[in-house]
Order: C-alpha cells, then structure tokens, then sequence
C-alpha cells in the first residue's frame, strides 16, 4: 500500500466519507439502491461485507453472483434464495453472497458514479473494513486479439488526461484516476500458464461515448476517415493504451478518492485495430466475459482461505428490517427517483 | 421547421445519417439494442413508427407502453402480448405500440448516448419518415415545487455551455445541444387549465454527476457547504435555469445533429433551493411521474386525429370483452381450475 493511500482511510480501515453532512443527517436515503441508513440495519446486512464486485449489466451480475457462490463454496439456508436488494430501485442490481457484493452498475461514467457514491456510502454506514473493490467487464483491445484479459494499471480519458474532470458549483474538479497497483500485480500474478488466453496489465481509455469517442466507423455519425482512426488508435496504442471502455475513470476517481483499493479487470471483445463491430459467436463471447471474473474469484479466494474463511457462512442474507414503516418509504421512495 | 433543420433532412423526411461507412457495410449490428440490419427486416418491424419516447428505467418506459396503447387505441392481435424488442440486449427495454416506440435509457450521457446512435441508425435502416423523439423523466427544479411539469427550451451543462463537448480521435468537438422551438411551444400549448399544476418552459442543466455535479450536500464527497450550494443554485437560477437532470445535453445534440425533431418533458421531483431528498410519498410522486407522459400523449393523439389514424388500425383486439363482469368471472374461474 503506498503511503498516499495510507493517508485516505482512518486508522481502523472504516471507509472515509469526504462529507461531513452525512453524520448529521436524520437519516441517508440510498435512493438508487432503495436502502436506507434508518430504515435498513446497515451493519447487521452488510458489516460482513469485504469484496464488491460491479459490472455493467443486472444479468452478468446475477449470474457472478451464482458463479462466485459455487467458487467459494457458499451456502444458502435451506429454502432460501439470492435475491436482487435493489429491485425496488429498477436502475442497479444487488446480491449479496456471503463477504462478496454482486453489483450492476450500467453503461458510463455517471452511471457507475452514482452508484458509487452510493456504494461508498454504504460501506461508511454498514462499518465495512478495507474492502475491495472490482469492476468486471468487457472493453475493446487495442493490438490484443479478442478473449484477452487486461488489467488496468491507470485509467485516462478521451484526452490521455489521468483524471476525472468534474463539474462542482460551475467550476473543474480534477479527481486522480488512480488503481492500486499492488493489487493489480497481485491480480496478474494469479492468472495461470494453462490459461487459454492472455492476461496483461496496460493503460484504459475510459470515454464518455462508444462511438465517435472511441473512433468508430459504425455509429450514426462519423466525420473522420478510417486511415484518421487508425491514425489515432496507433497513436494512442504507443503511449500504452491497451484497451478502451466506459467506466475505469470514475471508478478509479471515486474509489481512490475514498481511499478504497480498487483494480478493472475486463476482457476484449475485439481488436480495434482490425474492427469495429463484436462479430465473435455468443458462445465465444460467453466465454469470454467468464475470463475476468475467473481472475477476480481466484483472488477472492486466496484471500479467504488465508483468512480460513472460505466456504464458511456469513450473515443471514435476507433483509433485516430495522423500522418497517420507513423501510417501506425508502423502497416506495426508490421506486420513483432517478 | 427552421431552416436549419430542413438542411439537416433529407427531401423525403428520411433521418440522414451523417455517416458514409453506413451504406458500404455488409451489415450493421445494433450491438446495444439486439437487432441488425441483416438479421432483422427492419423496415418492417419499424417501418410504421412516428414517435420515440424514451425514459430512464425499463419498468418505467414498460408502463408508458401500457399507457399509450390504451390512450391511443391500439389493439393487440388475440393471444398477443408486448414484448421487450432488447431483452437480449440486457441493457435497454424497448417496447413498441403500433407508431410509438418506447425506450429505456438508463442514466446518464454515455448510455443514452449509445442508445441514441443506434436508435438513429434503426431509423435510417427501417426509412422510417420524420420521427419525433421524446424523452420523459423526472428532474430536481429550481426554484419550482414539486410536481410542475418542465419542457426544455434550451439544455445546457454543467458550466452553462450550450453544447455537448465530446472528445474524438483527441480533440474536442462541440455539438449544439438544441431542441426544436415549435414542437416545445406546441406541447406548452397542451397544457391545460383544469390541469392540477403547472406546465413550464425554461432552460434545463444537465450533468455528469448526480451528487457534486448537482450542489446536493447528501454524497460520499462533499467540499462546499449549503451557502456555497445555495448561492450556486440561486446563480443558475438567475441565469434562466429551472431544473437539472441527467440526459438532456446528449439527448437535444444528437437528435438535432441528425435532423430528428426533439422534445424533452421531466416533471421536478422536489425543488433543489428547499433540499436535496425526495420527500413525498409514493402515491403522489406516481401520479407525478404520470404528468409529462400524459402531455405527451395529448401531442400524439392530436397527431394521429388529425391525420385520421387514431384508434383505427385493422388489428383485432388481443382480448375483446363483451362483458366485464363475465369477462372478470371467467378469469377467476379459471385460475381455481386444477
């Protein structure tokens, strides 16, 4: 851990809020998540909490969950089953497997930043300990074939910026989008000579559109040649960017900024430099978008073993309700709110 | 019509696609929506549409669909039901009502954005003649209770621009986020007078960030305090700013720079100079919600009255009932048959 890390979290490894409204307020509504810091027991739901997970769709989140209940060994009190903590929100999707968080975060930065903050401050009011957090998902590859798996060492935007650029009151915020690297060593140590793939660290471009942004030919519009994007994808691939996708620069801001380890592990769908369209079979594409989250299992693995934790129960992971009256406000409020 | 937007048309109303690429390519796979050009006929499946109505959940734009086939008649073949066109998508819903499409978004400029490239694209590809596309959501106001209704004059972002920046091939490219005037006046104008709130028009700011980017004091990260907040809002407000949501910028520059006529109708949720939380109950932010898609229910019925399609389509009725009461009978006695 580098010492500026050390710097973000408190002494006992409680997540860091950057806002002293919260602890004054009567109670904080997680609007996008339909919990709530009074209505929900925070802390008897989620104090177990050491791994969060995020990808983009409610699906493939669903099924690591299921995925990374069998790799741990988890299991579920008879007559029981994983069910979506944020369904009365229709926007993310939540399961809950043990020490290990299953999150739909949808598509873009201020998707995955909502969801964050709320994220985050879920951990503050649940007294969750150093969590990890991961985002799972798929990217373009740039000079790697399709099926490869990249770990970001930094996150850049659009414009090779290494941060995330805000808006705050009308005035730029610029926000570090850093990862851990430690972490992301740690991840690429654990991929295996028997893969049957490649599994590499390199710089992400993270855009806001996956289109023009990310020089395509196909979207409905485009004013520039192909000799322009190959131009620039040649550019960008020699300053050592690997990969291009939507969400690393504010979920490396974000987590770094709460002094959260976080590391994106996605895997390509395609070499843009040879193409624009994902035209592999979806059951290639299954396969490979199991690639990450194999990675992400191993490591959560070795940690629970080392800790003697794997395949122990946790929590009941069903709701606790503290105050049913405000519970149901909460999960009506959600409901309307976006 | 200006003449700005009848240079962006092609003479027989087609939508243009400002991209050459288009034509020369075997296929084009609407990765995001689930559909192709090659796979799908296209023009058949879409051919009949007029209005795109998009939202931010898939339950939302679910029930809009509802909505609008009751208000404007149109009647299911028997033994029919909607179905989600994108379900294989797991990103974005689509349901689609005789000429009315209706669309989730998600949050956020990226995701509407890729939804909006390739809904342009569906167009072009099913030669569907001058569309009207809608967004309808919800908004915090300034300076308005909640509940009013809100059609955007002008969307700007988060530092007042008129446009959406965006970055390609690494430069900044500026996309004028407008929305057509007279389609604007022409919903203000449906408006009515036993209508229990009021109907507005007025800039709309949208932003990156739900939390910082919009002054509320409630998120994970908080530098300013409530009178820097208030003196912001008060700024905007001044400036001519009377709500904030998320998709607006993207939704008005992409439309117009394809030449698609485009409205957006968010009903305030509650009014930012007095908090930040959404306080009403549940029944009362429903019936709110219902506000914008009812205007823009109004504009389309009066549409297709005029020209003479309302309510008359040759399908027969997916349940044609004679008798409620009986009808009602049956269906209970059927679900005790065993």
């Amino acid at each position: 851990m580098s010492s500026d890390e050390e710097l973000d979290e408190y002494p006992d490894g409680t997540v860091k809020l950057r806002n002293p409204n919260i602890e004054l307020m009567d109670q904080d509504i997680l609007y996008h998540l339909a919990l709530g810091s009074e209505s929900h027991d925070l802390v008897s739901m989620f104090g177990d909490v050491k791994f969060v997970c995020m990808g983009g769709t409610p699906k493939r989140m669903e099924q690591f969950a299921y995925y990374i209940m069998e790799e741990i060994g988890h299991k579920l009190p008879a007559g029981t089953m994983l069910q979506d903590i944020s369904q009365y929100s229709y926007r993310y999707s939540m399961y809950k497997v043990g020490p290990v968080l299953s999150i739909s975060h949808g598509m873009g930065i201020p998707s995955v930043g909502i969801l964050l903050h709320e994220v985050i401050k879920l951990m503050y009011h649940a007294k969750v300990r150093d969590p990890i957090f991961f985002r799972i998902g798929t990217c373009g590859g740039i000079g790697l074939e399709g099926g490869t798996v990249v770990i970001t060492e930094d996150a850049v935007d659009g414009m090779m910026q290494p941060f995330l650029e805000l808006s705050v009151l009308g005035k730029l915020v610029k926000r570090p989008a850093k990862l851990d690297k430690k972490l992301a060593r740690e991840l690429r140590a654990l991929s295996e000579p028997d893969d049957p793939y490649e599994t590499v660290t390199g710089k992400t471009m993270c855009t806001y559109d996956f289109y023009e942004g990310q020089g395509r030919l196909d979207g409905a519009f485009c004013d520039f040649t192909e000799s322009d994007k190959m131009q620039y994808l040649n550019r960008i691939h020699k300053a050592g960017v690997v990969n291009i996708e939507m969400e690393s620069l504010s979920f490396a801001a974000l987590t770094h900024h709460a002094g959260i380890k976080s590391a994106v592990i996605c895997v390509t769908l395609m070499d843009r430099l040879k193409g624009d369209q994902v035209l592999a079979p979806k059951e290639v594409l299954d396969e490979w978008q199991q690639r990450p989250c194999s990675l992400v299992s191993r490591y959560i693995k070795r940690y629970l073993s080392m800790k003697g934790h794997l395949s122990l129960d946790g929590h009941c992971g069903s709701m606790c309700v503290k105050s049913p009256r405000r519970f149901k406000l909460v999960q009506q409020e959600s409901e309307n709110y976006d």
